[in-house]
């Protein structure tokens, strides 16, 4: 099994999944798995939000002043003032790797907060996502346009937007906090670092920071995602466990009757298809293991772990298990029951997602291995192979210590002990990325809210009426936090 | 006397000057006085240090990934290892405008405290500065290849570079401290508060992070030059300031006339250029008003704006103003008796240092003007037209408010009271730079060491028998603040 996937790789932040899949030969495939989800699902792009859409003219490279440096886009951002009083908060979305719309309809925390704060809302879209494409269409085109998509720049561009936000509202002494989710919720805490004067303060939730160079093992990702599903049963665990020798022991003449059982409306042509599929539907189920229904990725009923292993669980013991991961797969991709077949091998980027492929090819090197502790056939990581196969696709190597050097992250809580304040890292132990996030406070204001039942980002959601005790007192410690940060800062201004 | 040098503009920083001088028409003429007053003392460019000379492979751009990011440059850096032991502590001096050697030389402090801290020093060269030009000869041809010359770059060098110097030596654990005087020390300082990571704290010797954005009042700079002489004595103030209507005054025909009386090597061609050269005499002598005899510029003698006033006010009451401000001048130029005649116009740049001049028109914006308490001639600050003067000479505009976006410094006290920790912001009254530097304590670790009598990072000096009690304190508490980071980093490591 090993020699059929051991050049597997899953690179999945939020969402975005960088799959460089392979059966006997080394084939790297971008994207993955995080355009096809949304393509079906295409109402979540455009939900009705109640923002104003507003667009930036920002600087396309921050870092040089070459006459090409100083080129103008477009950076789309959402503007939310009905709660608003001129010299109140101003809340702030570092927008991550996809359309802005989306994450603010995802993202309910903060109009469920804002009243109380008075507080302005802004949703800044993260450059080369969504509409804010500096180069149009062109933009993925190669590295000469996709050079300028990192980290740093879009800091940069957050930093500068703000500052002329505050100055043509004439509300320059307004307190900014900066929230984010994910890759989003890594921007937030690295805004807060790296820009103290511009946030008073960070919610980071979900954000995977010691994911890089080493610092959490490579494992830790799907030991998670398969911890979890022990957790729910471990039959269940058992079963998904050992159906991928039954997928891998079908021949290139067993495809059609594969394609059938999995209700596939085209012919698969490889069984590393049907993998890829079932796959994606237990990772994504881990990280939006939700205590309520949500529809993050897609519609999923409350704790979908616990009802993906019940469906296992409960099946006809005569079933394969083959059969039987199949149903439960089948839970994350239509619990809707809308879906009449699967598209299990539609690759298509229609949204102009695939950034993150980029990304995690230069800077967000963030190496995994699937450990024999697991539920997904065993696979190593190599370093070479991968950054060959990102000079293949995009004529650049990785920079494989880059976010470290940058960012930090090593020895995090000697390095931030005597440094820095006002950072909640806030997790999910459900979530798979928690193992790569911040879990224990660092000094009084650099401080770690875990929730045992959480997943990915769950604080950040909208509150409803069935939100479990724990989650509600998640936010509210939250709330009480950022009250006090806000609280110091117009205390300090007075003293001035 | 206004309508004649309205557009003067004085940008001094350590001692790189951008001279925009004009007559009635606007001329802006790059560079300045830096470059000339280096080749008249050349034997300051190639000190005899006891370094070891090393080059780095570095990369072009950290901030983009387009393949020609990755071009390698070679830096230049020095290292001092006769008192390091392994794991002890290692001090980076984070080079400035010029030959990394240069400053190293005048960088005796390190050496003298190495011992003590068993410290392994290490100097390296800022990009685009001394022999690390990544495109060699061609370096300062255009926007193009000076695109890459700017602090985050420099910045971004400093902490490639600490990393793999500390895994080469296999150190890993070494503490680094930053040290770094002028531009120097503002990269120090701002090092420390974007990469915590990689160095537990900054002495930063007369920084003037707050002379940008009218934090600082424009008209400071001068000011303080000003009243270096006023104090040392009225009269001198005001001889000064009235021989610039004598020097006025003198038409195309006095010329030569002017030039015998300056023992000029050379006829001038214009009243300007005497103008400037006095005027850099009085800047430059306010900056190294040293309490010892000194060698960084120019040779000079202990105090020597007091000596400077002193010929003023002892010379011959019959004397022109005109006549004795130069006997005064002469003491910047001549200390040393060694020049038979002065080289006015001497504009070539034959050390390759002209970058600043870039680095103004780009990033570090810091205007200037003479207000009326100052003892020079009269001289307005138009932003558009010092914009209008960049894109003629670079075809690039400058970033008016990029720096204070970047690293902040507007409010500074509140933003860093609850943020950040371990710098030392260290200055001399004398410095007329310390007018735009941090002069007051901001919290228990963000601290700031001033002294009365102090001049241009007079503190980084190598110490001398004759130094003054206030300056072996002054070094006394850094030395006890920079042992105490070091105590904290090693209690905290072993607590891990």
């Amino acid at each position: 099994m090993a020699s059929l996937s051991s050049f597997l790789l899953l690179l999945i932040l939020l969402f975005a999944i960088t799959l460089a899949s392979s059966a006997a030969s080394v084939k790297t495939y971008f994207p993955g798995i995080f355009q096809s989800s949304l393509k079906k699902n295409d109402k979540n792009l455009k939900p009705k939000i109640p923002y104003e859409t507003h667009y930036f003219p920002q600087n396309l490279d921050h870092f040089t002043f070459q006459p090409k440096s100083y080129k103008i886009f477009y950076q789309k951002y959402l503007l939310n003032s009905q709660y608003w009083q001129k010299g109140a908060p101003i809340f702030v979305y570092t927008g991550n790797e996809g359309d802005i719309d989306w994450f603010a309809a995802n993202t309910g925390f903060l109009l469920d907060i804002a009243p109380k704060f008075h507080a302005l809302l802004v949703f800044i879209e993260h450059r080369f996502y969504g509409e804010s494409k500096p180069f149009g269409k062109n933009s993925y085109k190669s590295a000469k346009t996709l050079g300028y998509l990192n980290s740093q720049q879009a800091l940069a561009d957050f930093a500068v937007l703000i500052r002329s936000l505050k100055q043509n509202l004439s509300s320059e002494t307004s307190p900014v906090v900066v929230f984010g989710g994910s890759y989003g919720g890594m921007l937030a805490a690295w805004f807060r670092l790296k820009y103290p004067h511009t946030a008073i303060g960070a919610l980071a939730s979900s954000a995977p920071i010691l994911q890089f160079d080493g610092i959490t093992p490579w494992s830790s990702f799907y030991d998670a995602v398969s911890q979890d599903f022990k957790d729910a049963s471990l039959n269940c665990y058992e079963v998904i466990n050992s159906s991928w020798t039954e997928l891998e022991s079908i021949s290139k003449e067993g495809l059609a009757e594969l394609s059938r059982d999995f209700r596939a409306c085209k012919k698969v042509s490889s069984i590393y298809s049907a993998r890829d599929w079932l796959w994606e539907a237990f990772v994504y189920t881990a990280m939006m293991n939700y205590p309520t229904e949500s529809n993050f990725m897609k519609p999923l009923p409350a704790y979908p772990v616990k009802e993906m292993c019940k469906i296992i669980d409960e099946s006809s013991p005569g079933a394969s298990k083959l059969s039987r991961v199949f149903e439960a797969a089948s839970l994350y991709y239509n619990y809707s029951q809308a879906e009449k077949c699967f598209e299990l091998e539609d690759e298509t980027d229609d949204h102009g997602l695939s950034g993150w492929n980029w990304q995690a090819c230069t800077e967000m090197v963030m190496p995994m291995t699937v450990s024999n502790k697991s539920m997904f056939p065993p696979s190593s990581f190599s370093y070479k192979e991968f950054a060959d196969d990102c000079m293949k696709n995009y004529g650049v190597r990785p920079r494989q210590h880059w976010i470290t050097t940058e960012f930090g992250g090593k020895n995090i809580e000697q390095v931030l002990k005597r440094f820095g304040s006002n950072i909640i890292f806030s997790n999910g132990l459900q979530d798979p990325w928690s193992r790569g996030s911040v879990l224990k406070n660092i000094s009084g204001s650099l401080v770690a809210l875990v929730a045992e039942k959480g997943a990915h980002h769950t604080d950040l959601r909208p509150a409803t009426g069935k939100d479990p005790d724990w989650l509600i007192e998640q936010r509210k410690q939250e709330v009480e936090i950022i009250h006090k940060w806000i609280s110091d800062y117009y205390l300090d201004m007075k003293q001035e």
